[in-house]
């Protein structure tokens, strides 16, 4: 063996965030070190039943416990930080991340009760934190999030640079433009591998700047002086939620905040001076019936159609203290994530229908990048390696064609999968050489990875059909039925509408019971297969459905 | 009471597809006289688990069944016809379509072995048929499928126009352009009021011409003259078929069509002369291997990324005969329907994972009037009323936009619900007068309205954290227990793992039936009652999830 195959080895294994958008996470290992980047949620797919959000299975970094340094935190978005406090309970290490960012994650950890347990680091712009032969700085980015950050990665094989989320903003609503200077700095000194925001690489040209839907609340704010304005956006982006009460602030007129997680993330900016509200702007929800429609906006949650966020409730009429009243106008700033298109325009008919105007159309800008800002990132960075990341395969196929566009080679860009090794040899040259263990835990409730295949299969089939259920009581010396067989069905068939059906139902297991009695045949499973299988089918030739069926046996 | 008064009066009555895009069904009334336009089902809403189809409620039309004169169905889609096969097993009237729109009525009524039941009859443009007080005509109209019609409808009280789902296309591929000459005609002569689809009344501009997909279809095959190309497109968008034969024709490439649907609609359209395919040109699937790939081209279902369709089996490798390869083209020529985007994405990033080349953008054209289409019939038809249909509320409210911009006042424009009884007087005065019952039967297998809201309801609850079954057998004189209680579930937590869960469950169970045993409690109701609330409690408080809970009590 050479002096070269001994020496360590970089490495960059994706353990989430290349094969959907969500469940961000990344470990770079060098030697006897790694360090992960984001530790973020997923939101379940529409097969995952009553799942409240998929983390990634983390066996690998648990397997290598000592070797982990740290966890470096891009920014405060749930596909990013969602996993925290699930990681960090079987995972002790400590976070870095911007003031804002860490803000975010503190309000996390408070409502798990874990403030005490995590070692925390606020890093600013610029700044680098030292792990191992790791050196990783922050640089100031722009996205939809204030205080997001890209990372440089620096290692004894290299220089790694991960974009985070980001997008090209040169006239922000807080805060500075992205560091271009640096990427062009460090493109300068030579990067071995590029990891890039793929969000929106299949869109061409230029994402525009957030400032600019301050410019669109202007124009709508002053075509629409006499009605009450109610805003949806997404609670965390702060500066959209800036620029309303900018808008609301030169216009005269009061801001109420609703809905939980608004509140709380401009309670969290506005502490850390992230948000500027003027002097006796903010007024709670109880003190609007004391201003004029005309003199008030709402800025709410539930701008994905999402049922229990307080626009819903408002749509509804479901809303505790506040009602759509006709003429009030209300305005989506946001687009549908994929997915919730229809739950959007669920509340959008229920608001027409309440008589409410309702814009929904150009009041938002993306905070990813698209192509043409991709490229800008690669002609600054010029990395050796393009490792394209964030985005379903899609995404990262788009991320590849600009990158060929550039003259990159197939050699050199990597489209990895979760779990894939991308190993740097010693001269710098990249290779999948093997696979770690990777997966999607699902949580439901407290239940962490409680819910697997079979649960979900359960629930599934349960969904589709519903169940009946077969119970009978057996006498454990004879063998003979004492009680039952009784049906109970439940999500089948509405049982008082199909007596009929349920009767002769009845009558086939019964009938199913009587014979196997005569026949001697006491091995319950046996009972159970054919209870099961002439149920069944006598089910399948009635309805076409396949309910789950369950005989129970009782001994008496 | 005036003279005025016992003039009978028209009425225009919707059924369905006002309030959703789907079950498209209106009634008109004039005297003792009722005809109904279109007759389709509603695909299920997300929350209508396990359900099939949803179709109209009648219950109005079979209420007045002998004055129930016929159907006028307007063109082949789902969403217009669907309901057909069920609707006329309960009420015996005659149908009456256009020629290719009744060759895929006679397919639907074949399949429930129905075709000698059903009164049927072709009907031309520009013919027209009467019954009772109405004269109904057949206008030519262009459509995503052919042999679209609107209706002019002639009644002692005024005319009535439905522009059946429509576009304007000049140069459609099959067949003439929109009859806009009869449109004016009829405008000249005076229109009561005019049904207009609302379907795109949102988006501004004009629909482009079918045509121009051909366009594009030749591009993209002069680009990728080396691989196979496998099209997924709407079974029953026929042009689109036809303009895909075409190009490949030119192209020398031989045609496979895959998928029960799109067989289906080939067949009818050939047989009835809608689809002209060159001799040699049609082979079967299993001659493709006589060819090399980049010879053939592949017309598939499936562009909506539903799960069984043919794309989808090819792109996870189920389909018996076709497999992706590396380099094949795969043009997807449709836009994901609402609620469809992320089952499309989902095959899109399969079939890049299989290396295959994917097209999704922009080549395909809606089958439905943007907003100066509709303007350019308002302005020919130039109705007294308008009255938006086909579409959510939030599309027939864009619709009155339109309206208003072309001079209408909130008087003359009408948004319906389903059930609301529009009434013209004897000055052709339009007032919603009152309303009749409609709802929405769900279709599940065989069951039709089976499965209503309690079933439903325990669908979700079942869908979302499974089932807990108690069961206990008890003496009927002594009321002892004497088997049990024992608990099974099923897609509430995998068993196996959760053993000390289940068997402290068990405990919090036996503890309260033998607390209510020590009672006296011999009451089966009040026990029932007791374990639920306890176990649910105890399950709530260890999990946080609210399985359904169904205690079982047999008497021995």
């Amino acid at each position: 063996m050479s002096k070269e195959n001994n020496k360590p080895r970089l490495k960059i294994i994706p353990l989430g965030g290349v094969e959907l958008i969500g469940m961000n996470m990344t470990a770079i290992e060098y030697d006897d070190s790694i360090i992960v980047i984001d530790c973020g949620l997923a939101f379940p797919e529409d097969d995952m039943l009553g799942v409240d959000m998929v983390i990634p299975d983390i066996t690998y970094l648990l397997e290598n416990e000592d070797r982990v340094k740290g966890i470096f935190i891009t920014h405060g978005h749930e596909d990013h930080i969602g996993a925290i406090p699930y990681v960090l309970r079987e995972l002790q290490v400590p976070i870095y991340a911007t003031r804002l960012t860490m803000g975010i994650i503190e309000r996390k950890l408070e409502e798990h009760g874990m403030m005490t347990k995590v070692r925390r680091k606020v890093v600013k712009y610029g700044q680098s934190i030292n792990q191992g032969p790791f050196r990783v700085e922050f640089i100031k980015t722009n996205h939809s999030i204030a205080d997001a950050a890209a990372l440089a990665i620096y290692t004894p094989a290299g220089t790694l640079v991960h974009t985070g989320d980001f997008k090209v903003d040169y006239t922000p609503v807080f805060g500075d433009a992205i560091d271009l200077q640096r990427f062009a700095e460090l493109g300068r000194k030579g990067v071995l591998a590029l990891m890039c925001d793929s969000t929106n690489a299949e869109r061409p040209g230029f994402t525009q700047s957030e400032s600019t839907v301050g410019v669109i609340f202007d124009d709508i704010f002053a075509e629409h002086k006499d009605t009450r304005i109610i805003i949806a956006t997404f609670a965390s982006n702060v500066d959209r939620v800036q620029q309303i009460i900018n808008t609301a602030y030169k216009y005269g007129r009061k801001v109420v905040v609703e809905g939980r997680s608004m509140v709380n993330i401009i309670n969290t900016a506005t502490e850390l001076g992230y948000l500027n509200i003027p002097e006796n702007t903010l007024i709670p929800t109880d003190q609007l019936k004391n201003y004029p429609d005309e003199r008030t906006v709402l800025i709410t949650t539930g701008s994905q159609g999402e049922s229990m966020a307080a626009l819903s409730r408002m749509a509804n009429g479901m809303h505790k203290k506040i009602a759509i009243k006709p003429n009030d106008t209300i305005i989506f700033s946001s687009h549908p994530i994929p997915g919730n298109e229809k739950d959007v325009s669920r509340i959008i008919n229920e608001l027409y229908r309440k008589g409410a105007n309702v814009i929904f159309q150009d009041v938002h800008v993306s905070g990813h990048a698209c192509a043409e800002e991709i490229k800008l990132i690669y002609s600054l960075v010029k990395p050796k390696y393009s490792v394209p990341v964030h985005g379903e395969y899609k995404h990262l196929k788009a991320q590849e064609r600009i990158a060929r566009s550039l003259g990159y080679d197939t050699d050199h860009i990597k489209i990895l999968s979760s779990g894939d090794v991308l190993e740097f040899n010693g001269k710098g040259v990249a290779k999948v050489s093997g696979k770690v263990h990777t997966g999607s835990v699902m949580v439901d409730g407290l239940g962490v990875g409680d819910v697997g295949s079979i649960v979900l299969r359960d629930r599934q089939h349960l969904a589709e059909d519903g169940i009946i259920i077969v119970v009978m009581a057996m006498e454990a010396s004879s063998g003979a039925v004492v009680s039952g067989p009784d049906i109970v069905s439940r999500g089948f068939v509405y049982v008082r509408g199909a007596e009929d059906l349920m009767d002769s139902a009845h009558s086939v297991v019964a009938d199913t019971v009587a014979s196997l009695e005569d026949s001697g045949i006491r091995d319950w499973s046996k009972i159970k297969t054919e209870i099961k299988s002439t149920l069944s089918d006598f089910v399948w030739k009635e309805t076409q459905r396949r309910p789950m069926i369950l005989p129970i046996i009782q001994e008496v």
